[in-house]
């Protein structure tokens, strides 16, 4: 199959169940409500080495938020176990902290954690549960005026994983095409693409030959080594590069891939478009490259 | 004391030794390299609920940088057990992840830990030991084509913990003192402001009433709460925020406050310069504002 | 009037008709575009020393362009007489030269000029008519490769200095007033604000005691001078500012002095929100503070 | 001759003399120095249909600036009959209008032009002349508060149209190279890069087939036309960008020329370095490719 006459391979990628919420940070302005969302999203690439995955999903001007202001929607996946502490940590540490910052719970579900609830200790005594846009919030006096905090935060199976990879002649191709990919994914409702610049560089194998690492370079990709590798994927290549997206449902996260593989296609130098999979070991949705386009 | 008309008060910062990291990471452009040193410094505002305080200390230009590249120096402050793998994550899931990034030593030192040599497992045997711009290196091949890292990364005692706080009239005042203080301060060699934008609206205090809490709001200066607070510090104010900064040593840290508290004072609608002090709760480190300017 | 207990005086902004432009530049990437749009629309405040007003209006993503890249909309206001010389040298002095722009008219008009078709000369015999995403354009080969113009674009009178001047107690105030008022007009739907940042810090009086100067100080609103000027507005005061809108039609001026004035009206320290008009010297457009909340 | 695996064709930049002044403005906070730095040098790349080739040059730190504030070095080039006009309007335009904004003459020359005293007149009577900073400035009451300017601007003979193009394989590639060039030559003191992002997208040729046109599209470099045009330059490439350089004199253009092309070289998909060159028609100042490199 190929679109914009570029190849894209007959494969999938693996993909697996993770929770997350959904939350609003609004501010006094765009930029300070954005130095918050970056905070609260920074350090959280992968669960290889993070404690979560988290990124930034989109803006909402003052005419589409709760209470007027400017406002950003921040994703934030982890374990069902761990997302109440990782919620209250980010929280806490990174939008408390920011000046003039309010958040509120952006996902709709049943299942809930106490995060706003519990971070309300930080009052010391002196916060109050508060209705407010017709919301129910804590609000803990701080230096800097009141922090506006929603009680409760919904919570919810979402996808992780959902990946595609860029084969380009050249490293400026990949590059290009990384970024106009993960620009245009911007546009789609629900999904983050949590890695730097949304780009992953190095992306990853399940496993390696030393036992105790979970994930490794992913050799067969690599294009130093095409040379040395006989199954190597990139043989005419010179650069690779992923796009890791988590999203909502399955649906947000194969509109992503879909735009997000149109948009690289555009780009000149670009050979191929593949997929990272595992053979099961990482998850079990398979999201099927050329399903994507029927 | 007054400094441009503004009173500094006759109290102390109280700050505490940490051991921390000090990195170089280049990139292909300016702005790979400064996605990768902020998704490395994100959620590090304060060891209360962040494995690491970390921040950008400053840019260097092409010609600065030990490949002729784009650099941002970063540093990373934790406890010196946990500083090694602190590393190790934050380098191997935020740069190593970011195309086009190289990784460097920054700090002189005769304690140092492998950060760089244990990452070379990710290269799962196909990684090598280079020696490249005069220093040990691991060259792993990824996607993008090759990362190197140094080997040994140097740690040190440095100070944590540094702050200042600006009492004023109004929000708008405490904010745009706050951005002054910030930007000046960014001048100053060695040292970081970890908070979100470099400030910290929710400035705390040691404990809590609540047993199980290590830090809760600082009553004593929140505005709203200053009728109700018989020893209020802000009876006269609106908002204060609190610049907090992390240096390389006790020297870097009070030419930051005595920059930054200049810069501040000459912002119209703030009144007062103080600190934050626990009474030796938080640490050993006095450092008094008015000895900053003698 | 008070919105959110500010006073708003009962005056009146005094605007006038400008023929104008409006132009959609698309770029591969974001950021290109927003380059091309910023050159194009820079030097461009007011016709009292520059060539035009100009400026941008908002941002399409890839999903609203006709061409599904990124997309700024910017627009250039000035006499019906110089309208087509204009587009001619900003679009080909700032935008043909930006790599990977495209041009096209974004305004619905019988009234049209034939800027793009007058472009086509710098394709030296080798430009073409090409219809493209059904529209009529030019396409020149360049070094970049091949530049899209379209052949003609729409003019239309609309109104140029609507207005709002903040009156603070600090120039903190004023700047964050200033800057949140500006970010809130950003969300109304043809309308630009010329000026650097959306602001105007030197608000002019029609006329001078110089008699070859068009425009001066507006002394009355000089904090500076409240103690000299018997009729000063801002006894009261240590700071204004002002904001000028120019607007494709009186409807999405007035709608955007609203917004503003009410996200102004917000910040700590606004004392009072009054607009420049000059006896009908400048224009024969008033709008009335007090009808925009009626 | 070869860098870095690239061939540097063995021609010539043609350059030219045009006036320039160099002009320090200092702001508040770095934002609000930028935007009135950025809107005071836009519609400003080319003579031949802008009233100024001009550009942002440096930034410099609170060290750095005669008022312990963030400033940025702009430069401003055209011809001596039109210079001091030039400049009263982009200053009395563009940073007077700025709030907090301060303007300083930042260019030692004999030569000089009453720009700022020509800009007092705005003050309408109540405009001073003081001494600050240990320099000669006129002192004008605003709404914001006072604007400082200097009372006299040097100005001297520069070198404009420096130049190199970048021919490669691909349009990424030719976008990377620029971009990397352009932020390679940001490090070299006196020169500035006036198109937008720094790129010349339509490089062109002296003259046209059309009698009434000064300038037209270098078809030899076109790459869309390369089977159609016999001496194409571009015969074996995609894409191909400009990079123009003016500065304060032929030595730092040069320098600018010799680190722009370096970094360019280093970008992969980059074929080869050619200059432009008019045989005269445009300029007296033929700076060698190849004698950068002696």
């Amino acid at each position: 199959m190929k679109i914009n006459g570029v190849e894209i391979e007959d494969t999938f990628a693996e993909a697996f169940n993770l929770y997350f919420a959904r939350i609003l940070i609004t501010g006094i302005t765009k930029r300070y409500a954005y130095e918050a969302a970056r905070e609260a999203t920074g350090y959280g690439t992968s669960l290889i080495g993070c404690t979560a995955e988290a990124g930034i999903e989109k803006y909402l001007s003052t005419n589409e938020t709760f209470d007027g202001r400017h406002g950003y929607v921040i994703q934030i996946y982890t374990s069902k176990k761990n997302i109440e502490k990782e919620l209250i940590n980010r929280i806490g540490q990174c939008i408390l902290t920011a000046p003039g910052t309010r958040v509120f719970n952006y996902l709709n579900s049943e299942e809930k954690v106490q995060a706003g609830y519990k971070l309300k200790y930080f009052g010391d005594g002196y916060e109050k549960e508060v209705e407010i846009f017709g919301r129910k919030c804590i609000s803990i006096p701080i230096m800097f005026g009141e922090f506006i905090v929603e009680k409760e935060f919904g919570i919810k199976k979402g996808v992780a994983g959902g990946n595609f990879i860029i084969i380009a002649r050249s490293q400026s191709s990949a590059l290009l095409a990384g970024e106009v990919a993960v620009e245009a994914i911007k546009n789609v409702e629900g999904v983050i693409t949590p890695f730097p610049s949304g780009l992953c560089a190095s992306g990853s194998k399940v496993g390696s030959r030393y036992k105790f690492l979970k994930a490794s370079t992913n050799e067969k990709y690599c294009p130093t080594l095409k040379d040395i590798i006989p199954d190597s994927k990139v043989k005419d290549a010179n650069a690779a590069i992923e796009i890791v997206i988590n999203g909502m449902d399955i649906e947000s996260v194969k509109k992503a891939m879909k735009v997000g593989i149109i948009a690289a296609t555009k780009v000149d130098g670009v050979i191929r478009i593949s997929a990272g999979n595992y053979e099961g070991k990482l998850g079990n949705i398979k999201i099927s490259l050329h399903e994507l386009f029927e």
